[in-house]
C-alpha cells in the first residue's frame, strides 16, 4: 500500500483506525494516534482538529469534487443515473484501500457520535447534489428525488461493495442491479398501474 | 388546539418550541421551558430525560407503530408502496398541528446537533423497516432499497405538505405524486434502456 504509506497524514489515518478497531473510538487519544503513526502531537494538530476528523477530514474535499462532476457533465437527461453514476465511478480505492475503508465502516457503526457524523454528510452531500442538479437544468420537484434516491441507491451499493469477500466485485455494477431493482420496485406497485384503487 | 393543551407533557412541548423558535435551542433552558409550561423543574424530567428529547420523545414509539403496520398488513407486493404509504397515512397531525411540525422542522434545521439527532432516527427507522420487510417475506436484496428510498420520497414528500402554504395539500396524493416521479426516473436513464451504451 504505498499511497497509504507516503506521509504523515496517511500514516495518522492509517495508525488512528487501528487503534480505533483495536481498543475503540472513544478510548483512543490523539496522543496514542501520534506515536503510533510516530509524529509528534503537534503534527497531528496540522493536520486533523480532533480524532473525529481523522474519519471525516476528506468529506468536504470529496463533496465538492463530485458536485463539481455533476456540474461539468454532458446534458442531464438522466438525473437519478447521473447521481449514481458520479458516485459509483468515484475512485473510492483512491481515498483509501478496500479493507481500510471496510474498518472505517465499522469503526463509524460501533460509535453514535461518529454515526451522526457521517449521517450529517450524507445529508450534506444530498443538498449539494439538489443544487447542482437544479443548476443544469433539472427541474425543482425532480431534482431533490433524485439526488437523495440516487445516494440511497448508491449506499446500499457501496456497502455490498465493501462486503463482497473477494474484493472483486464492482461498484458500478452494482449500483446498475440497484437501478434495475428500483426500476421493478417503482413500477409493480397497485398505486402505480390502477391509482383508482388505493 | 385542544389537544395540545391537555396535560403537562403537551405543555411542555408547545413551550419549548415556542422558546427554542424566540431565543434558539442553545439559548433556552429546562428551567425557562418548565416555567413557561407552568410547571416545575421535577415535572420536566419526569416527561424528558434533556430539552432535546421534548423534539424527539415520540420517535420511538412512532417507530415502533410503523413497523407493526408493516408486519400486519396484506401480503406485501410492492414494497416500495408499502413503506410510502404506511409513512404518508400516519397521522401526523395527530402528534402535533402542522404549524407545529413546521415549527419543529425550522428548529432542528437550526441547530446541527438537533439535525444530528434527526438523522439518526431516520436512519434507525429504515433499519427496523428493512428488518420488517424481509420477516415479511421481501427479498434481502430488495428489502433496503424499498426502505430507504421509501422513506426519502415520504420525507421528500413531508416537507412539501408542511410547506403548502393554505395546509390543504393531502399527504397521502403528495407521496404518490412523488412515487410517480421516481418511476418516470427510474425508467428514463440510457443505463436501463441500453445497458450496453453505458
Amino acid at each position: 500500500m504505498p499511497r497509504w504509506e507516503q506521509g504523515s497524514g496517511e500514516r495518522l489515518r492509517a495508525a488512528a483506525l487501528e487503534l480505533f478497531r483495536e481498543q475503540g473510538f472513544e478510548d483512543t487519544s490523539v496522543v496514542e494516534i501520534a506515536r503510533r503513526a510516530r509524529v509528534t502531537n503537534r503534527t497531528f494538530f496540522r493536520y486533523f482538529p480532533d480524532k473525529r476528523e481523522v474519519l471525516f477530514a476528506d468529506a468536504d474535499d470529496l463533496r465538492a469534487a463530485l458536485v463539481q462532476e455533476i456540474l461539468r457533465g454532458p446534458e442531464i437527461t438522466d438525473p437519478l443515473g447521473v447521481v449514481v453514476r458520479v458516485l459509483a465511478r468515484h475512485d473510492w480505492e483512491g481515498l483509501a484501500p478496500r479493507g481500510a475503508l471496510r474498518e472505517r465502516r465499522a469503526v463509524i457503526a460501533a460509535n453514535p457520535e461518529l454515526l451522526e457524523r457521517d449521517l450529517v454528510k450524507q445529508h450534506a452531500m444530498a443538498s449539494a447534489f439538489v443544487e447542482a442538479l437544479v443548476r443544469r437544468g433539472v427541474d425543482e420537484g425532480v431534482a431533490p428525488v433524485a439526488a437523495r434516491v440516487g445516494i440511497q441507491l448508491f449506499l446500499t451499493a457501496y456497502e455490498r461493495w465493501l462486503d463482497a469477500a473477494g474484493g472483486e466485485e464492482d461498484l458500478v455494477a452494482l449500483t446498475d442491479d440497484l437501478l434495475a431493482t428500483l426500476g421493478t420496485l417503482a413500477l409493480t406497485g397497485p398505486a402505480r398501474v390502477a391509482p383508482d384503487a388505493r
